[in-house]
Formats: C-alpha cells, sequence, structure tokens
C-alpha cells in the first residue's frame, strides 16, 4: 500500500501552544491506513511476528489466571456479567466480550512476563488481542483476517506511543493502558469493517477513555490497566459501528488528546514509513516475569551462576551498574509482595543467584518470604550509569573469600537482538499453561496458534485455553 | 467533623520535577473524610442543595433518555447487559449496574442542561448520581444515607478539581470526567461501608480511570464523559470492596493523577475548610439546555424580547460582548446539528430571540434548520472583553430602522447570585419529564424527591422514572 505521507508529515516537536494548523492529520491518515489496507500487503515476517505475539500473549493470559488478582477481580465482577458470549481464559467461565476482554488484558499482564515495544516500554498484545479475541468469538473471523486486525492493532498503538514517548511515560502515564486503548479500537473496528468516519469516531472515543499511571506499579492496579484499555477499545469500536458520533481529529486537534497527555507530541513520529515498516515486527517477549529493565540482570546473575559455583551465604556484595531507569523503576530494594518484587532489581539479582531462573515462581509472595533470597538482597548495591543502555548491565559479585564474579551483558535473552527462538515460546507458553489447562491441551493450543492463518474460524482454538482433561 | 488540616495543607502550586515530598497527603485527607463524617455532621442546607441536585439530575437523565444519541449506546451494549439489576431511566429498560449508570450518566449530560460547579466547571451529578442510583437498586439504602454519600462524592470532585483548575481544563480535558470518576468511586465506596485502606485503593483505581476531552464538544461523546465516568468510579469501588489493591497516595504521589493530568496542582485548594465549607452546596442548575457559558447571553436575548417588540427580519445586527470563554467555548457560528448549537452562541441569542426561550428545543436539530434562526445567527456579532465576568455580558440590538435596544446583564438567571427556586427547579423537571413518563409520574418523582431524606429504601423512587400510566 503506497501510503503518500510527505504532506502530511511536515509537523515535528511541538508543544501545548504552538499552532495545531501544523500538526499533521494523523488521526485520518492512522484511519485510513487501518480502513484500507490489505490483508496480502502485510508482509509475512510481520505476519509471523504477529502469531508469535499472539501465541506470547495467550500463555501468559492462561498462565496468570489463576493469580489471586483475578479471583479478587472475578469476584467483584461475576455478578455483573452478561451472556455467556466469550472465554476467560484459563477459566471454567465465561461473560459477556467486554467483561472477557478485561479479564484477559488484565491476566496476560498481571505476571509481567508479557511481550514490549522496547522503542516505547508499550506491552502491546494485552489491550489489542484481548478485545481482539472477546470480539471474535462473537463475531466469526478467518485466522488471516484477525492476525491483519492484530497487526493494525499493535501499528496503531505502538506509533502513536513512538509520537508522545518519552514525555508521556515521564509524566506518570502508563503508556500500555493509554496508547493500547487505540489499538484496542483500531483492531476491533477493522474486524467490524468500519468506514473510514466509523473509524475515526472509533478513534475519537477511545482518545477520551485512557487508562494507567505508573503510581500502580506494584499493585493490582497495574494490570488492570491493559485490561481496562482493552475494555475501552472494545467499548468505542461497537459504539462506532452503531454511529455513535465522535471528533475526527482527536489525536492532534486543539483539546485533543496529544495535547492532554503530553507537553510534546511528534507526530512525525506516527507516520514514518507507515505501510513500509512496521513496529509491530520489532515487538519482543520476556524470558523473565517481571519489569523489561531488569532483565538484563537477572540475564547477568543466571551466567555467573551457571559459570561458577556460588554458595549465596558466601557472598559480601553485589554489585550491579546499570541505566537510570533501573532505579527509576524498579529501585525498590524491600519488596513485601510478589508484585512489588516485580519492581525490585535487588529482589531479581538475588532470586536469580539463588534459583537460577527470573519465572513467576521467583516473584511469588513466597520467594519475597524466602529467608535466603531475602538476606542476599539486601547485599545488592545499584550503581546507574547513563552511559549503559537499558538492555545492558554489569554484574559483580564480591565473594567472602575475597574472590570477584563478574559479567558484562551485551543483550540480554529476549532483547532484539537475541530474540527468544519460536521453540523458547513454545516452552514458556507450556510452563505457563500446563498447570492450568494441562500438557495435552497446551500443546494442542500450541499447534493451533501456530497454524492460526489458516484456521476458518478462530473462536475453535478457544477450547485449548480451558482446563480440562483431552 | 474537626478536620485537623494544618499540618497537611502546606503545599501550594506546584509543577512536575518539584518534590512530591512538598505535596500535603491530600488523597488520605479526602479519603478519611469520606469514611468517617457522621450524617449528622452535614448541614441542613448542604443537604437541602443536594436533594435540588438531585431532582434537577433524575429530570435531564429522564428528558435526555429519548435522544437519539441514547438510542445509538443502547442498540450498540444492549446485547452485552448483564442481568436486570437497575433501571434505565425514561426507558423500559433494566440493565445491569454498570452499563445504567453509564447510560443514565450520558442522558443526564446530553442536554446540557445539567448542574454545574462555577468554579471549575464540572457537572457534578452526572457521574456521581448515576453511579449511585444503580448502586442502590443494588444494595438497599436509607435516603438520609443517600444523599450524605451523594454530598460527599461532589465534595470529593469538586475538590480535587479546585486542586487543578484552570490548568487541567485548559489542557483539554473535560473536567466532568476526570474528577466525576473520583465522586463516582467515593460516593459508592460510601455506600459500600469501605475501610480507610479500601477507599484509597477506590481512589486509586479511579486515578488509573480518566475521562474526557473538550475535542469532543458537539458530538455525542461530550456525554460518554460523566456516563463512563459513573461506569469507572462504580468499578473502582466494587473491585476495591472486594480487596483489589491500588495506590494510597494516587492524587499527590509521584508518578501519580496530579502530575500525568495538569502541569499545575495546588492542593491546599482541595483541602480549605474541608468539612466546614461544602463544594456541594454552590452548585447551580442551567434553565437553558447549553453550555454554561452561553446562559447570560441567553438571559439577555429573551429579556429583550420581554421588554420590546421586535421583529427578528428587522434586525440589523447583534453584537453581544462576553467574557472571552464564551468564544473559546461555545465561538462556531454555524452549527449543523442540534448537539453543535449547544455550543454556538451565536445559535443560541439568535434562537432566544426568536423563540424568547433556550430549551432543549431550541437545541434540536429542527431549530438549527429552522430558517428564521439560521438567517438571524449570521448577524451576531461576538465581541470579547476579559473585563466581564462569565456570568456577566452586554446584549445590543440594531434595527435596521436606527433603534438600538441594549440590556447589561449582571447576574444570569441560574447563576448563584440568582439561583433557580424550588419551583423552577420542579417545572424543569416536568417540561423533562412529562413527555417522557408522564405528568401525573412525574409530579410523583418530582414528590419522592423532595421527600428523598425520609425514604427508608431510595430504590422505591425508581418506578416513577419508567414509562408507563398511574
Amino acid at each position: 500500500m503506497a501510503i503518500a505521507l510527505a504532506s502530511n508529515a511536515r509537523g515535528s516537536a511541538r508543544s501545548l501552544g504552538t499552532s495545531p494548523a501544523a500538526a499533521p492529520a494523523v488521526t485520518s491518515v492512522l484511519v485510513d491506513f487501518v480502513c484500507s489496507l490489505d490483508s496480502s500487503e502485510v508482509p509475512a515476517n510481520v505476519r509471523k511476528e504477529a502469531v508469535r505475539t499472539f501465541l506470547n500473549w495467550i500463555g501468559c493470559a492462561i498462565g496468570g489466571s489463576t493469580h489471586s488478582t483475578l479471583d479478587i477481580a472475578i469476584s467483584a465482577l461475576r455478578p455483573f456479567f452478561g451472556r455467556e458470549q466469550a472465554q476467560v481464559l484459563g477459566r471454567n467461565l465465561r461473560s459477556d466480550i467486554f467483561n472477557a476482554a478485561m479479564l484477559n488484558g488484565m491476566s496476560s499482564h498481571v505476571l509481567d512476563y508479557d511481550d514490549t515495544h522496547l522503542k516505547t516500554i508499550i506491552h502491546p498484545a494485552g489491550p489489542v488481542a484481548s478485545a481482539l479475541l472477546a470480539l471474535a468469538e462473537h463475531r466469526p473471523v478467518t485466522g488471516s483476517e484477525f492476525v491483519t486486525a492484530l497487526v493494525l492493532g499493535i501499528e496503531v498503538e505502538c506509533r502513536i506511543g513512538n509520537a508522545v514517548y518519552p514525555d508521556h511515560y515521564e509524566r506518570g502515564w502508563h503508556i500500555t493502558g493509554t496508547c493500547g486503548t487505540f489499538g484496542a479500537a483500531a483492531a476491533c473496528g477493522r474486524l467490524l469493517n468500519l468506514t473510514t468516519e466509523s473509524m475515526a469516531a472509533a478513534f475519537g472515543i477511545a482518545a477520551s477513555q485512557p487508562v494507567g499511571l505508573k503510581i500502580q506499579f506494584g499493585t493490582m492496579t497495574k494490570c488492570l490497566h491493559p485490561g481496562r484499555a482493552a475494555h475501552n477499545g472494545l467499548t468505542a469500536a461497537m459504539l462506532a459501528a452503531s454511529g455513535y458520533t465522535a471528533a475526527s481529529n482527536c489525536l492532534e486537534g486543539i483539546n485533543g488528546w496529544g495535547q492532554a497527555v503530553s507537553t510534546r507530541q511528534d507526530w512525525s513520529q506516527a507516520l514514518a514509513a507507515l505501510g513500509h515498516q512496521y513496529e509491530s515486527s520489532l515487538n519482543t517477549y520476556k524470558p523473565f516475569a517481571c519489569g523489561i529493565v531488569i532483565h538484563p540482570a537477572i540475564d547477568a546473575g543466571i551466567r555467573l551462576r551457571e559459570a561458577h559455583t556460588i554458595a549465596p551465604e558466601n557472598i559480601k556484595e553485589i554489585v550491579l551498574k546499570a541505566n537510570p531507569l533501573v532505579k527509576s523503576l524498579t529501585g525498590n530494594p524491600s519488596p513485601t509482595t510478589g508484585l512489588e518484587s516485580k519492581f525490585s532489581v535487588h529482589h531479581a539479582v538475588a532470586a536469580a543467584i539463588v534459583q537460577g531462573d527470573g519465572g513467576p515462581q521467583q516473584f511469588s509472595d513466597a520467594a519475597v518470604a524466602e529467608p535466603s533470597i531475602a538476606a542476599l538482597r539486601q547485599r545488592v548495591t545499584l550503581i546507574v550509569d547513563g552511559s549503559i543502555p537499558p538492555e545492558k548491565c554489569e554484574l559483580t559479585i564480591q565473594m567472602a573469600t575475597g574472590q570477584k564474579l563478574s559479567v558484562y551483558v551485551e543483550d540480554a535473552i529476549g532483547s532484539i537482538a537475541n530474540p527468544m527462538s519460536d521453540e523458547a515460546l513454545a516452552e514458556k507458553c507450556h510452563r505457563l499453561s500446563d498447570d492450568v489447562v494441562g500438557r495435552a491441551r497446551t500443546a494442542k493450543l500450541i499447534e493451533l496458534c501456530w497454524g492460526i492463518e489458516s484456521m476458518a474460524d478462530v473462536k475453535e482454538l478457544v477450547i485449548a485455553t480451558v482446563p480440562g482433561e483431552d
């Protein structure tokens, strides 16, 4: 699809107060793209990455479905569920499509184990795939159409993120929930075959409902953000499909979204190489169940543990040199719950050295209370260094004997330069899903996901997301 | 209730980047107030104003319930309704409490005829009363407890608004939806008898879900804002009641709500004279069905029409001198729909002079298309003057004969200094509701509202909000 951008992309960074006449018509360009792109125009590698994204998302959603956060949310909301239209993944429970979208978005994020668009720290699949699969159960869709809608939703979400990151994120917004609402609306609108006019309304309705503040990190409300974004985006698409109206220039217009949520927008970043370069192809998947900026440090801890015989009680001090984001996002040295520990690099490094892993178990309430981990995390010293990029770190273990063990991680496992393989993603899905729906069903689910492009009706894979015997 | 504020209110205006340690613990002070205030401590005049607020709200919700905006929203959402737990006002339709809260919030605002807290331009009742009445149908509550919860919800909503207005509003946020989410959460949390810990979580969950952008004015999405705020606030309270966790300092904390939605917060404005002075007692009610800043101009037009015999076709020019807000919010000289005309001072003045009123009929699609009004609104000249406060204006009609008619409106009808009487509020309710539920039922509803303080169970008044014979 040839997109004429030259005349639209003339705007660049601008702040509140400059003339919005200089802003490109970013809403309508994105809307046109979502409505008019033909499935056949999406390159095969982009479609393949979307399938990997979907598999990773569904595994995370099933694995997170047994978390106490979901128990509480379901007990609160179940009395108000509508008809049994869509599956609450990992549970013998169905609900109306809105509640299913929300709960699946929550469970996919509650373990902090999902996917990451590293340029913006958006976790793309939670809002988009959660809304899309719930809608796909209500309105039949082929696997091919589903994958195209997923690509487009992630594209919209991440490109809007590109335009406002980092200012928007630094102001306190949890960018996954704020941009995710647009992604969910776009993807669902695509599935509903909205006209450009209705799609613009869906964007507009979504714009009025941003979700998510960073102050919630370490609490149950963090995972509500992608869940509610899915709910809001799906609501926007359904209202627009019925003729509900909204502003048609919600992103760049005066008193619109960009101006409200950020003091700086660079809309050219939202439109650059649209249709030629896909943000969804830059998605990455977490090998560890915690904040992404901690990953290099865990990788380092595991590498040192595998290279040496380390008795944790003989460690005098652990010194981590890392990017400043590691401290600002995960600098809590004394977490008290599993959810808090996902934002404690001190805990993560200690758990990696003691247990050799960074999975959901290492970020459980039990792991936080484990005496050997608790003792070791008090001996972690964090030194921030702006010259170290977020995907790298240096870890040094000072033994009581005087021995010094050190490693520099260049590209942490799971980063763009060192991605998880298909096999590793499948293994991660087993690790998340086997205990919930059973090993045979998980194997079936993985097989269905890899073959999603040829499915006649996507909802046929839902049976493999529910606990049961085969 | 004695509130010790001295030690908490030491913060004042601050911007992102200054130390949040200087901010007062505004979240916990408001939370404590909502949880601990005894009903008997709310002064009688405050309670009476809340009852007036409730009557005005329910009339607006019934009157707006037949608007095409609601037809569209209901057609989109009805397939996903839960059990019939709460009334969709003005319709023979029941739904789960969340959808009822949302739809009633929408219908109460769609005519732009509801209440206004003039200090912040918040329309307080839409988010709060809509959530509260839906919850009251699910969980029995006395009229007295209901009124106390309504007072507290409005108090929280308007006080948070005081802290961020005007910067927050100027950035593009529709403050009714953003602050309203807190009001709905606080009021519902009070009805649910939340502990201070859970109430803080309810505030936190609400903080992550602000709703509303000013760019939507003139579209159907404007009224979605109080509706969705009711939905979000009720959701926050229900989740918190089940033990869902969130940050306990969501307003003032680093990466919290205040920092995200505004570049300037003065939290002392949220806490000043808390428990001694009630923002809810400052509520006002619209005599005209349009943006509040237009009201003085309509009042002026009606006064000139009543004082003189004016043939509209003989008018050469109409000159309105008014506050700059009148232009920035309602400066559209050529509206094309009824919803757009609510933000056209040109249309409003023309309609007032031609038809002598500013009710829902003057802001309908039909009124916009009416040739005499359409011709006259082209002859309206708007001159902004910063020395004229928003509640005043000067209107001059220049006749073709050379005659000049002029009036200066000091305090428009409906302003704090010139409030609508109880009788005028009842008459407004009849005007809104008679055609929807019948005149006898409306009279019964008004009687029940005036007596709400002595009701054993508030849901008994719901029957009078439904179309039917008596």
